[in-house]
């Protein structure tokens, strides 16, 4: 068979690639070994955000006293909360394999390889393989965990992400090893259930990629929900017996829990699909590209995590229209990577955009910084969610947002506004002057702005 | 004592304007008769808030099964939820004190009346009076629940919104006349705590200034609920007895309930503080002001609700520091009233800022609608918050934002997005290259421009 493109992986990146291209008129095909929607959908975004959601109803039975529901008992189904994660994943893989037959695209789920520039083999699961063509290709097999030698992962006492959101038995104890954005989800998740969490992380921050504030008011206020936080902290060696995991850090201490939990990182899936046979370029272990997503041959593209860092979903669904828009033709913007919203859905949850303090700093900028805590919000005093601030960085003399940075609720639904607002090049002064809703969470970032400008109202 | 501004009303458009004066080196006072922080902050947004917040928890406890939680019973406290409400408006008039004290404001806790254009008498709660003079004044005395002839309140059985939010007991049924914001709030509280609940409104829709779509959807949805929606329905009389009220419509229905609420709008405080002395036009039952504020006396202003609608606490504020920029000379822009967000924060919320379609295709504009279901985005099925759609109105030949109406979870706090796009003028096509971050709700902004442009992915 014969496509116009053919798209090997079906994750954020390779479905959305395949849907404009299908828009476009293109023919295609989509090689999928494991499930659409890949691991944001499967086994990442989603059914953690199901977790969290389990959480949050949980962490709200907990409060209700103070909203004068007395609750005298309840009881947690732990197989229940992960049930509904995974069939939040089914539903959205079903919903995947209907948008791609709405859009004529042929799904073909098994493993390709590429054979040349032009041609893939697919190997199904009973292992019969076909060979397929297509003018373009676009390589979008994402990645996987990353773990350091000495902490393999077993599947039982030491586990990935994938294991920590299936276990049959809420653990008694879990130590996460990284925390980033899997790492400080995950502890929020099992402290929420009454789970003892320890985090053990190299750097001297947790969420290292955030601004150095944001990430000491989160340990701060994890801390209080007796979350064990351990920065600086090298992991030596990590053994095991049946009751559990011994961690011994370079500094000689010993930590012990039921289960290790690995979030240090991912790694692309660069392996065994031809790319050698094909000059395709690997950079550190990721495919090298061009703005455009353009390997280092002509018509094959990568797009998403197997392309490189930022590894988001968000990231990978843009570059997949990019390179599907440079392929017909249409001249589209060169992917730029400097206005990439993070989120992190722990509670309070965290969202940036842009540069830190330190980065804004360091890149020479200067900077006039404007702060605004929640707990001066009526909206949050009114439903109880105080904990957090907003702080922005804007360039001092014409008033560019060059950074907003968010730890308090709903933080991951406010950064849109300023990312729509950078993409705008919007200064301070336009947001000052845009009238935001009240009582709103949002207003912390007007707030903000008018901090940087030393006209904020309420503090 | 002289003041450079007297500012008579401390709502949430004289205190803030008092405070950019403040900022600004200007020698200030409020003059306040009731409470700082006006209905707003005590018997309006903010109190309202903290009562949906109490529905809000008790909507996740109805639902905590199907998040693996059992809960064999609970008991609610109406008083407590009522109490916690009091005290939420409590702590922030308590802070706007402070906020007056650091900006070294005179609070003056009284009745403040103009005498001539640069003279005020208060008057306070013992009956002492006393002058003031400025060379400036703001009038910001706000607005009061209206009612029709044969509707008047009586504290008891016919209430407004005041008496609504602090009722001793949970009434057993409910008429809301008027299904505005304050009206469709009211009953969705009542409804989450089992209030029988029954709405007349006047109009075709409820929320009459919402896109059509929007009021059906929410008009279903609550519906659903059990809450007896009756529109295009007039009441000709109220009578009362024991048991509650009666309610004959023109129609010559009977609609019966323990209690009926009026919320059919407001009108200004514009009596017995002295207008009529200084030449202040009135129009419509509003103080007549220009761009900046400025009533047709030169050095009196007046901003916020007395000076007509939309009757908001985030206008109030805006007018607020425009006219104290004005009196300061600063040239701020004019007050535009094409670009301000209405929110309703009811289950799921209602936010829509700029022209609705009907108003679109009114004003002669060629249009792109774009429309997307929160049920198909991740976020929403992952917190199992799948009601309502997002629906934007573009220009078709420039792409100009005309209008943005969210029904949904968090449209309150999503639709600052829109409002900041607005105010930069922003394309559908700026709006498609936003990276927003996934998995959140923000996408159903994305996922609708991309559909009034045939680009959806996710429908």
């Amino acid at each position: 068979m014969n496509y116009d493109i053919i798209i090997i992986g079906g994750g954020p990146g390779g479905y959305v690639a395949g849907i404009r291209a299908s828009q476009l008129g293109k023919k295609v095909a989509i090689v999928e070994s494991t499930h659409l929607g890949g691991v944001c959908l499967n086994w990442g975004c989603i059914p953690t955000k199901a977790l969290l959601q389990n959480a949050h109803i949980l962490e709200n039975i907990k409060e209700a006293k103070k909203f004068g529901v007395t609750i005298p008992e309840y009881s947690v189904d732990w197989k229940k909360g992960i049930k509904r994660s995974r069939n939040v994943s089914k539903r959205l893989n079903k919903g995947i394999e209907y948008l791609l037959k709405k859009n004529n695209i042929d799904y073909i789920p098994a493993k390709g390889k590429l054979l040349n520039k032009n041609t893939v083999e697919t190997e199904d699961k009973n292992g019969k393989t076909n060979q397929i063509t297509s003018k373009y290709i676009i390589i979008a097999t994402g990645a996987r965990s990353k773990y350091f030698p000495g902490m393999e992962p077993d599947g039982n006492h030491i586990i990935t992400s994938k294991e920590a959101m299936v276990l049959d038995e809420q653990p008694k104890s879990i130590i996460i090893i990284g925390a980033g954005a899997i790492g400080v989800e995950f502890a929020h998740f099992f402290n929420s259930y009454g789970t003892h969490v320890i985090i053990i992380e190299s750097l001297p921050q947790i969420l290292p990629v955030e601004d150095e504030d944001i990430s000491k008011e989160l340990a701060s206020i994890m801390k209080k929900k007796k979350i064990d936080i351990r920065l600086n902290t090298l992991v030596k060696n990590i053994s095991k017996d049946k009751s559990g995991v011994k961690i011994e850090t370079k500094d000689g201490e010993i930590v012990k829990a039921e289960k290790a939990m690995i979030a240090v990182g991912v790694q692309g899936n660069i392996e065994d699909i031809g790319l050698e046979d094909c000059n395709i370029k690997i950079e550190n272990g990721w495919i090298k590209t061009d703005g455009y997503m353009k390997t280092t041959t002509d018509n094959i593209y990568a797009i998403g995590d197997v392309a490189g860092p930022p590894w988001l979903a968000h990231v990978a669904s843009a570059e997949g229209i990019v390179a599907v828009e440079n392929i017909c033709g249409l001249e589209p913007q060169a992917m730029k990577y400097d206005n990439i919203p993070v989120c992190t859905y722990c509670t309070p949850e965290v969202a940036s955009v842009g540069l830190t303090e330190k980065q804004a700093i360091d890149q020479g900028f200067e900077i006039k910084i404007g702060k605004f805590p929640f707990r001066a919000l009526g909206k949050s005093l009114a439903t109880a969610k105080t904990d957090g601030f907003t702080k922005i960085i804007y360039e001092a003399k014409y008033g560019e947002m060059l950074g907003c940075h968010i730890i308090g609720s709903e933080a991951t639904n406010l950064i849109s506004e300023a990312v729509i607002a950078r993409t705008l090049e919007t200064t301070h002064l336009d947001v000052l002057h845009c009238i935001h809703p009240h009582p709103t969470l949002s207003e912390a970032i007007l707030e903000a702005t008018a901090d940087a400008l030393d006209e904020a109202i309420h503090i």
